[in-house]
């Protein structure tokens, strides 16, 4: 089958030499990772989180850039059928297309090739992330209003409506939602809060969706994201969510939430971070107290009363976290006006080379993170992040999943009672099914040395 | 307390004269129409279909048209909380009540006396309602693709998810959606498709309620509604319903939906509607399977297997629903094309006088409806259809529910196999809770006598 | 030759019992007034002033309202060449097109024909005006920033320029311009706005044309004007300016001209008027100076002094003037606000039924008009405006002018005094071809007996 | 006096490097690039076509980019009057200045020092225009319709008002304009434009101009242009014209003028480019007609008739112009159709290195240009555009009236029967004013050696 997709959204004239960088080429990297990232964007109502699984679903897919007449077109061989509606593509999809080429297309031009983008300069990292998200057209003149969205992809019934009854109230208060695009916790606020904003009847409400090329298969996009954003690397979309977001609503989740969790925290306990308004909520439905009650002590053991000052955690109230983002709202808009900085993009922020450099887990890498208690909370927190962010990796990314396959699960070293706490978290975690979508075993890509 | 809301929508500016006919004036009818027109769009928060407690609870609730310079402003004295957000009001709500100020103006201006609106002109009638349409903006020049969804205020969670589960289907193949604008079947269908119509970024998707004074405060709008339109009394409402749909879909209701679908067949049981399609599917989730199979018997029964032809039973199958429609669009375009009819209006539907006036649900009246099986099955769906309009009036509609606490319930009399017929269906309804909503306990304001 | 035209603009669909009342039919009034105005907007492009040989042109032409599934369409059998461009309609004209309808239909909706409509209370004309405009949607709730230009539609090149420059400085200033939709001096300013709307970048400008059935062949619209509304008579056009307006600016013209400045400096020397501002500026290049010296002295030997100082008389300076307009907009602004009175309409304007009442200008009334000085100007002004009505009527008006060819020309009798001055000034209309489009010889169609 | 000025149109939010990079220092080049530009844009409604003595009123101005909460702010010290109506800038203007920066920080940002863009691959230079016109947003989904329109700043008051009536009916019949956006002959068809798209109801008209930091100062946009793009040099300005227009318009001008129509024959000339389609017309009022005649002749006995047979010259109708041109739409569509090329970059047009490597007028380069009679028509058409080039810079360039200044007039050498036609057009060219805006004397830059 093929199909051909005219442009909607941002990009719709390619000069030739983009074609033809772009040209379907089984060993050009540049199309295979773009190859990759269209077939993520295009199943993503088949309801997966292995990538693997995935490509090997569809290997006969391929996709073509094409320049005509009326701008380019995308021609797709035997896309996924859910991308389609009595055989019309969903229009959602046909947008996030068109975001993944303007990406791919903008990421390959400016920096020659992704491979490359490891810069080290901090600021040059901040400029990059504004940069792609001001070319993905990101950053309307606003006031503060975008709430950042974290929470697993794999959740309950329960915690799934809390997350749109939390959306919905955002959404009465005008707010627009940000997240990492995919389902669960990641499409739960996005929905609630489609409902709110018809009612205030907002029509440009926004829905960001921030990705990469590594996760976006695992996660693929919702439709409902009207703002599809691709980041080169994880680190690089963890900066662009907290320098994008006016506050942060953590949902219940796994390891990745950990992650972001702990990636937030790290960066708020830098000293020089002190005087920046963050507004930050962990929410759930009742049923889910327990699972923030282990969050909690997790931090409290780990980094301590002041890291758990940063956040509130509420039960079962939307109304309550709505009324608390609304008014960190305001609260963020007084603070830049005061300090000039921009309400777009919060640069003041800032983030060290431990939060920023990307992170390779290899097996090496993992065994060596320095788990140990330490003065230093923003270290440590550096490297549980990193922890996390490996058993993330060999969850649902590609490559890391063959290396677990090769070489074993990876091995974590460190102090015993903190190993002993990680443990027991993730555990939990398997055990409420957060790692993988339910349907599968979850067999641990990790194995925590006490 | 006191808040001013400024115009949104149809209605801006108004003369000095019209100001002065809804000058707040305990005596004057038109006032009180429009003062509870407007406390029913306001309290459509608040879960109630009982308009007399409704207006119980707010019996100091006043509004006033003020004249200002940028346009009028509404003043609201004390009205209902549930109508704001932290403080300000649902923008849903301004609209709809601007949109009531406008019809109110519109029909008092335009035919002096609300009450007085009894022409007996069919062609008169038709022109009416389209007169009244066009003035509420509701006409804009597409393609047929409005689908009526007729069904209970009243029904339980998994037929509500149901209706939005058709709902999404439904935006998602790009149509629009018209209820009688309360809660239950009139709101899941907006919800779904509001997703659907996000995911497929159509802006301008219509959510069209239509109503009339007598049924607005037990079935308020809800606020994904953006084009309300009240119309003076049932059988206009009726007929804007048939003329302006392209397609109707019935989910499980009670008698507000019986005498929607009587109404309905009885129409298109004239010859000379023959020819004209009228995309028409009952269906609800597996578990309302036997609601069906009981209003299936109770038209085979009555109006025949002719009355059975015109319609499409479907359990459990949203996306069969929606293609039924989507294709149905289809014909009805190629059939107004051919004719000559418009798209936005179903001039060439005929429909008799029998239908269209309005029928005033007295004791006596009901008491001699002539509910007897007979040759001319549309004179038969004609009677039936009051006989249901009449109990709807006895739930829900202030004055009747007066009158039948002073004289008792009606009395129906007729054949006695359809009227067991009928005790069955009814006693049926009241068991599953489709006459009210659940919490109050349901008195007939109706007695078979079989 | 027959063309069919799509609606565009303010009337799509139309209801069988209207679509009936515009049938053609040579003996319907309704029908007659319908087509000629129809004609007049088709014939805009052709330089005439002269209605009846305009019509007597296309004898042949008809006009037809046909519905059809995709709204109404208007089929016009032998149209004017000049309203199309290469064999499609200009969009201005087909705009135009339908605002006829519109207004045709409304006014013979709502008021039955439109010959009854001789109201005589004050208050119901002035709601009339009111909703007349609010129907064609002239009413967008904007800050006072309507700026109407009176003047000659026959003036000469250097005075067309002039009315451009003015009309530029407005449009930078961000002003709307409003007149009487003709050529000349009722054009010059709108395509000056035009340039300064573009260069401001204002993409809702509103250039508003008002007219009336028994002028609009005169002085047809000319294509800018994109808010065109037909008024009943002279008088609610009259009427409409004053009240739409917030400020006037008056170029060069000829008796209508004189009209329009008798008519407001009546109605601004009324003493209940006396605080409203009401910013008024005669204007022209430094060539026309003359012409403002004989106005200014008629007007100071008329209506004395105060009549004087309400306007100011500006040579050459179109800067001025469109500062002079721009402060004055804050002035009303400030004033409406201060008294609630509308920005959009000035209900506070105190018209007498003087300046209310048509005048129709038979021999009679215009021999029995008292022209004789006398203490109450405000009287005085009005029946000056009767006489210079009259003869725009003998010169432009069709029935009118077929009058005078029968009858012989009016008389006009009065003090000495005053007709000296009158005859005087007309005489130098005459003279400066004001009168009539220079080509043809003026016949006055007045005598003025000294 | 110091201004800030908001972000309007293209670009709101600059990187913190970015911003860096403009800062204001007197010896950064860029940043007296930026400067520069956006003095040129800020005078545009001064009457100058010399730069040196714009810059000399304006020493004391300066510039700064400012990040602020709300996106960037221009600051803009001692700014030029005339950008400003009573106060605030105008908003064409405020457009202009961003436009300048989005341009200039594209190009520095992407091509790190303007000055080393001296690209000699062919391809490479096409797409950089492509890339520059895109992300100036001038390259919308739409069918042909820009018509380029050439022509001299200093034309006469005839001419002026005949290429306003040509851009009138090209207007009327829907094209868009795209001129080198100074005075003269570059504004008048857009004046002209604006007020048929105005009768057309075309609001999202465009009015493209192209300009060059050279040339900008000389020939500053006028404000009815509302797409501005920079190119880094005339070469590429140029390539930019016969790309992104459909047609081409050539109204009377000087030596400007003659490069431009030379550039194009020598273009169309080649024989791979013999099948596209180019329309192309010289045209002006009859006074012109001599004009024409020249240009012709010299032509003719130049390049021969081939190269006349590429035009078509219209003398005094403006309607014959326009459908001439509207009609070359359609096939230039049909070609691209058919061709698969670009509706809105012409990609197949072959151009030569030699037209399209920057020429830098010098004494040695121009006195060695080989202005011979030879075969190759396009080559010497490739000559005799430079030496045309060389007369503009040394009329209008900074820089080369400075060495002009110091080292004299330039010499042309060459074949006696061209170097005397060229002599001939030229002092015309002088005679007729057209060299330099009337006013100052003209002293010519070059010298023929016949």
């Amino acid at each position: 089958m093929i199909v051909n997709v005219s442009p909607r959204g941002s990009m719709d004239q390619l000069s030739q030499l983009e074609v033809d960088r772009l040209k379907q080429n089984s060993t050009s990297e540049l199309y295979q990772l773009y190859r990759s990232c269209s077939l993520a964007v295009l199943a993503s109502g088949l309801q997966s989180d292995n990538a693997e699984s995935l490509f090997g679903q569809f290997e006969d897919f391929n996709i073509n850039v094409l320049r005509r007449e009326r701008g380019i077109k995308i021609e797709l061989i035997n896309p996924p059928e859910a991308a389609f509606v009595d055989g019309k593509i969903i229009v959602g999809i046909q947008e996030h297309l068109f975001a993944v080429l303007r990406d791919i297309v903008y990421l390959s031009d400016r920096y020659d090739n992704l491979k490359n983008i490891n810069l080290t300069n901090p600021s040059h990292i901040t400029n990059v992330v504004f940069d792609i998200l001001r070319n993905g057209r990101s950053m309307p003149l606003e006031d503060p209003s975008i709430v950042v969205c974290w929470g697993g992809h794999s959740i309950n019934d329960t915690e799934f409506h809390y997350t749109q009854d939390v959306g919905y109230e955002l959404g009465l208060r005008e707010m627009n939602i940000c997240t990492g695009c995919g389902p669960g916790a990641m499409e739960g606020p996005m929905k609630g809060a489609a409902i709110g904003h018809a009612k205030q009847r907002i029509s440009k409400a926004r829905y960001i969706g921030l990705t990469e090329p590594s996760i976006i298969a695992a996660e693929p996009p919702n439709q409902i994201v009207n703002e599809l954003v691709i980041l080169p690397d994880i680190e690089k979309r963890l900066e662009a969510f907290v320098r994008l977001g006016h506050g942060i609503v953590i949902f219940p989740g796994g390891a990745g939430t950990a992650e972001e969790l702990l990636y937030l925290l790290g960066i708020l306990l830098n000293k020089e971070n002190q005087g920046i308004p963050f507004p930050l909520v962990l929410t759930g439905p009742k049923e889910s107290a327990d699972y923030f009650l282990r969050i909690d002590e997790f931090i409290a053991a780990t980094l301590g009363e002041e890291a758990q000052s940063k956040y509130e955690i509420i039960i079962d109230d939307p109304v309550r976290v709505a009324r608390i983002m609304s008014h960190g709202m305001d609260i963020v808009k007084d603070h830049r006006k005061t300090s000039g900085d921009s309400f777009q993009y919060n640069w003041s922020l800032k983030i060290e080379p431990d939060f920023q450099l990307p992170f390779d887990p290899t097996h090496e890498m993992m065994g060596n993170l320095n788990l140990h208690f330490q003065a230093d909370k923003a270290e440590l927190a550096a490297n549980l992040r990193r922890a996390f962010s490996g058993i993330v990796a060999g969850n649902v990314k590609m490559e890391t999943i063959k290396n677990v396959v090769e070489y074993g699960p990876f091995e974590l070293n460190g102090d015993k009672t903190m190993m002993t706490l990680m443990d027991k978290l993730l555990k939990a975690f398997v055990k409420q099914q957060r790692m993988k979508l339910p349907g599968s075993k979850y067999v641990p890509c990790y194995k925590i040395n006490t």
